[in-house]
């Protein structure tokens, strides 16, 4: 259910519909707009009965949301959510006209990796680093990340390097140490229905970007982030990063469809992962291209100035000349289709 | 790595071994068999130095190990694994002769709902109850469980109707109360590489049900076994439950040649549920009695003696009747096989 | 749609209502039933005025009919059709009470090992045997099969053995002599959606035995099959033979909740291939008698005594005594579910 | 096998190896490059004696090809093959420099459709024509087609607006009256493992397009082409349609990985179909861009004017003014590849 307020609705009409909502045991969720306010409403099992909101100050409507996710949803705000994220050198956003570049290794492995590669990133044009100190793996006999010590390095690139962080989290207590470290959360592939995961992640103040489940449909994705949202963090970027299929040229398969086929239906930004999407190297390029050109608001990639010995995914990390000549290639398709890079 | 020990090995030899596997900095994991012995080792990284092992008393062979599991390998024990569940009318094996039934509902959505329906599961011959108190739902807004009210109540469904419980963990902070009120720890297949709580259910002290993720590999879904067994808890019992396909007249496509698959490879008991693996009440009987001809240690059946107000997987859940017949089926298909049900 | 005759209805009331259809430039397709006869209408591209056709003596009324498929339906024929194959030793049936049994090698290769191979199928209880005389190949380079040559071995087969003759038509050509030479015509799952050739087959005289697709869901499924009988032929058998999903363990992921599916949508008999559906050699019995529990009207297996030097698929194929030891199995579960094997 | 000449070898030597491969009862393919000359030998189906061959005047050396295509290969030919395809307003080519745009409806539904559509195509600068004449369609009820009156339709398209036509053979019959009114044959997903098609294929004189099956594998779609050109027809267009996967928010997933992992492969152009690809119309625009991103040698887009009253695919049709939109952002994307469309 959905309360649209009229254009010129006062703050104090806002807030009774809020306190309404809420006497009637329901959530409110105010969702400010360019034009006019919305209060989604959480938390209902069934029907509500809305004439008693339908006729207060301010109200222009009453929508029943009939597609299982609400806060996600177009329908409870028309404009695009921009993300924002700030740095050192400067806020980056997501959402907006520019496209979103992320680069960095797949594990954070020691501090001269760490400061090797960002270093390259950052001379590339790049201001957001990733690269994971908690690493989840299939086998628990592989490299599982250096942990809070990982975190810290990743500070450190921070202070050095002017660049804002990515990395993920993988448990309660791995997010309440990201969360006081990075500039974004990452929620993985594998956590996207972890509930509990993502519910914690809804009361960070942080940013979050969730990685599309490998074999989530598109509801299921948006469902995901709608936990996340339906406990207050309003501010996910959602990742394409491939699903799982029958074929077996690549280690999963870029769904680049997904991305406008977000963009209709949510007002969330949406970016591409291509390194995970295709496990290959030699296909992180073509794909990047194609994914600023099919209008992602940014791409996540792997960047390792040494892939053969890293300590995991070398086989899909780029190199940083690699790198390089992609943020070259995304800018200008970029601007064929009226953006920048930030 | 594998040290096999010869069949008349002592204690005492068996006891070095892992005492210098473990100065080695490395784990141990003795796992008795039949006939002899054999010690897992788990921590390393690359190569293990085998001289200093293969000459210690009491010692066969080293064997290194090529597939990514060790813990559920045959390699590694070559005779079944028999998980052993005692319940207040007796104990219930999984990977011995008998079939193992386990019945319930869903979720547990009030006493009065489990009363009833534990009292047909029990008069029906079955010994396993199972219920859902923490339900991983798609939907924020679906019913997600009575939590530990709930597993009081399962606890009260064991001491009243003879049952043991059967019931699933979503978080570390649920496993601890799971694993206080139930027999066997289950966690689902959203969370089947949720690592963290893996590990955390390799250090409980009562079996684990794996359920198989929706697009898990047959080594995915080793390996996620693997890590609740490197932890220390050896009573894992794997359940296939349907996996994502293309297809559209099923919820999931039930993966029944999984069964002899794990079979060959593992040593640990594997169970069907067909109730989330084709998500169609009507299906549920056929796909038992199949589960069973296939060589499933138990299946996994949701029963419902009112499926149209259940409050979570109604159109799956068979009625009370039709448990009784499904019971009288996979008996006589069990015998075609020398089996009895337990 | 579809024209509901009264049960007492004569023969030349019915003759008159397909009269009636003919002459609005439709197809006309009376299926007798145990208690009525329906008339099903094809040819129509939108609605048809039903008015004239309802008020003709005889009829009780007119349904439209809002699945895609038409005659495969069970709308259209509530009662199972039993495909009644005629062999010189005796009728066998798909569809009714008793589970056909086919065997044989994947493809003729010499008369030596068809007859090798038949004399063992026969002794083993079985009265079809299967080889393929056109092999669909996915090299051009791979043994093609000995065509007509290999028609004229099986016709040996049949003569020398007894045993009917089920073997692959892959074009119009091929086809043409299939229906000359064996007793059903196989159309394979890489030609479900070969339209031309479905067509073609309907104008055959003999039964038809149609491989699902590697990716076909059910409704394209039935579809293909209504192809056929839209053509004039009703004898049809429908086979799963595996899906193809992101699944490594076996070459295709055997379906078999497929089965009751069809059972519930249309009245056509539908068999199981465990050995094309599994690809393992291992898997082949425990799926088969999976097969026979879930409720199918018969399964069709690859049968070598010498599987090592086939010259296809012959990593799937079973040795004579594991198919005696088969078909005990499979008895024994057709009992449990009052059935016979013929 | 592949008989690798020297760079200077004479025609006289080259002819010599083939009649020297014919003679052993095999087939020689001699596959003229841009510095050499390589004579693929099919037909064997074990291993050849080299020896002869490698001792031959003009030959460096013999290469046994593991993969199991080999014509396809890129070991076979190194440098890009070039399809061309004559227009009567002049040459348009496939796997060159350029980009090539076939657009066009997705049935040719009369002669007014396809004149009104085919000079808005024209007009907006593609050279190219696509409309079906045979349809295969998943339902025998549906619009199958205008067969050769369609043929003769296009034909007409060809004369007055000067467009090279892409159209679709379904049969051995069929093919033979598309081979004589088109410019491209056109073989569809459905008909990917229609082996004798392709066969029938590999004799035409004119270019085929082959579309990958639903469900096929990088491998399997190679090995089409491998079908064709084993007969004798190399100029073969790939072309990327969408594969099934469980998603559900595309009619396929358009998998633009595909195009790389061809182009390491195969010296074959590949081309990509957004419109079948994706199945939605407001998809089809920035998967088109997509495609071009990626590396495509070409897209098939499809084009009606009114397509709420298309006979077939409405729902994936682009408007004639979308189409002139996308061809200049094709036009921009390609130019940031240094790539121009023609």
């Amino acid at each position: 259910m959905l309360v649209v307020m009229q254009s010129h609705a006062t703050e104090e009409q806002i807030r009774a519909v809020c306190e309404r909502i809420e006497a009637l045991g329901l959530r409110a969720h105010p969702i400010p707009g360019a034009a006019r306010t919305a209060v989604g409403i959480t938390g209902n099992s069934g029907e509500i009965e809305t004439g008693t909101l339908e006729s207060m100050p301010g109200v222009i409507e009453c929508i029943p949301v009939s597609k299982p996710y609400k806060l996600v949803s177009r329908d409870v705000k028309e404009e695009n959510t921009i993300v924002r994220v700030p740095t050192p050198s400067g806020e980056v956003t997501f959402g907006g006209t520019a496209v979103a570049i992320v680069g960095g290794p797949c594990a954070v492995e020691s501090r001269e990796q760490a400061f090797t590669i960002a270093e390259r990133v950052r001379d590339a044009g790049a201001r957001l680093f990733r690269g994971g100190a908690y690493k989840p793996r299939t086998s628990p006999y592989s490299f599982q990340g250096l942990c809070e010590q990982g975190l810290q390095i990743l500070a450190e690139v921070r202070a050095k390097f002017g660049l804002g962080i990515v990395t993920e989290a993988i448990d309660n207590e791995s997010l309440e140490l990201v969360e006081k470290y990075a500039d974004v959360i990452q929620i993985g592939a594998r956590n996207m229905q972890n509930f509990s995961l993502l519910k914690r992640a809804g009361h960070a103040r942080k940013p979050v970007l969730l990685k599309r489940g490998m074999s989530a449909t598109l509801d299921e994705f948006l469902m995901a982030a709608e936990y996340v949202m339906s406990e207050g963090n309003y501010q996910v970027i959602l990742c394409e990063r491939g699903v799982r299929t029958f074929t077996d040229h690549t280690r999963n398969t870029l769904d680049l469809s997904v991305v406008p086929a977000v963009q209709r239906r949510s007002h969330l930004p949406i970016v591409v992962d291509p390194s995970h999407g295709t496990g290959r190297r030699n296909k992180v390029l073509p794909l990047s291209r194609a994914a600023v050109a099919v209008g992602a608001d940014g791409i996540l990639v792997e960047v390792h100035h040494d892939p053969a010995h890293a300590l995991s995914d070398g086989p899909q990390s780029i190199l940083p000349e690699e790198f390089e000549q992609l943020i070259g290639e995304a800018r200008s398709i970029a601007a064929v289709l009226g953006r920048t890079l930030n």
